[in-house]
């Protein structure tokens, strides 16, 4: 499947380069492939520099958001939620159009300190956000709720014994995306409804932040037991 | 221990009835006891009036707020969320001074219709408010992301293997509340640290409203996987 993940951050890479090794056919997006490319530093969540990630993964190609959102089938959003809806403006609204599109973005506030607060919450969410500013995406929020290594591979924690959320107004798009994420490993995947409930997953972000912090370790998940 | 519990709901009776179980000296609190036991009907959320469950609890009294949180040692919070401030100012600042003040409550607004949001969150919390309304109470959020009934039976779903959380900001009063909460049967208690986490305990009600509705109980409960 032509995948374009848009984010060359280290949820991008996780997604990017596990899909590109299930044989799909993954085609990065970014704001300037160049400026990003031309980057030696680790980003301010410590990861290496993206050309290293690219020279480790030559089949995936580097280009602009439109370019990838326009290679895509399906289109992720793995940008930082600050910058989503930019970036998605970017990549255009004729690029996502009748697109399965993951938003697997947090609208995480670091402005006033840490912990993060959301810019978006409560009565509004970035998903809900991002459907009604490109209404002919399928937007599906999932993945907002662990960290990238777990997104990808779940079965790293406890054998894959806990939850990931899916929500979004099109049934074919969830079931796509459900499809994606049993690919992944994730064997309990719960279908909250329709795109509003974006808002109880990125609420789970102020107590995921603050539980990283008490368990000293990003490697923990919610699992829902009933 | 002579402990108060402000509240006659659902929350306020499976607490109270619990204590009582187990030996405490419970006293239920109320604005106007007079009132409360006139109630004939079932309350909004369906439980019985409280004159038929203090009739099943001969020994549990319902006298004021104040007179209620006068006499506990440790005083538990189990009024609706939007009522507590209210709740809590009628106990009374000496009432509730230098004592463990259990906070179970969440903010939950309903006047914008289903699901209802969260009257307070994000940057600040009810937890927060009432510690900083009543300085001298020792205000520890707990047990307000599950259920009435599991609350105090957790070994209801899963053998208990699912997880409660606890913060504030003084030690000794959260030590006691765990030493409670073992004693209802809670094997995975989570100190997140002070009281300004209750924003993330207390942002969990959003998924935990559309989880309700989505699986169709509420027999259900967030475990943290690590």
């Amino acid at each position: 499947v032509k995948i374009g993940v848009l984010g060359t951050g280290g949820v991008g890479q996780a997604l990017a380069g596990k899909l590109a090794e299930q044989g799909h056919d993954v085609v990065v997006g970014t704001r300037d492939p160049k400026a990003t490319l031309a980057k030696a530093d680790k980003d301010g969540m410590g990861n290496a520099p993206y050309k290293d990630w690219a020279a480790a993964h030559p089949r995936v190609a580097l280009k602009t958001y439109r370019e990838a959102a326009a290679h895509g089938e399906i289109v992720v959003n793995a940008t930082s939620g600050h910058a989503s809806l930019e970036a998605l403006r970017l990549a255009g609204e004729a690029a996502l159009g009748g697109k399965v599109l993951l938003d697997i973005a947090n609208p995480l506030d670091f402005s006033k300190g840490m912990p993060p607060s959301l810019s978006v919450s409560n009565t509004d969410s970035l998903g809900e956000q991002i459907q009604k500013a490109f209404p002919a995406a399928k937007v599906v929020k999932t993945l907002n709720t662990c960290n990238a290594v777990l997104m990808v591979n779940p079965g790293a924690l406890a054998g894959g014994d806990h939850t990931m959320f899916v929500c979004g107004n099109d049934r074919a798009a969830k079931d796509r995306t459900t499809e994606l994420l049993k690919g992944f490993g994730w064997k309990h995947i719960i279908d909250l409804g329709d795109i509003t409930n974006a808002r109880g997953t990125e609420m789970l972000l102020p107590i995921w932040i603050r539980l990283m912090g008490t368990l000293q370790t990003a490697m923990f998940n919610f699992k829902i037991v009933k």
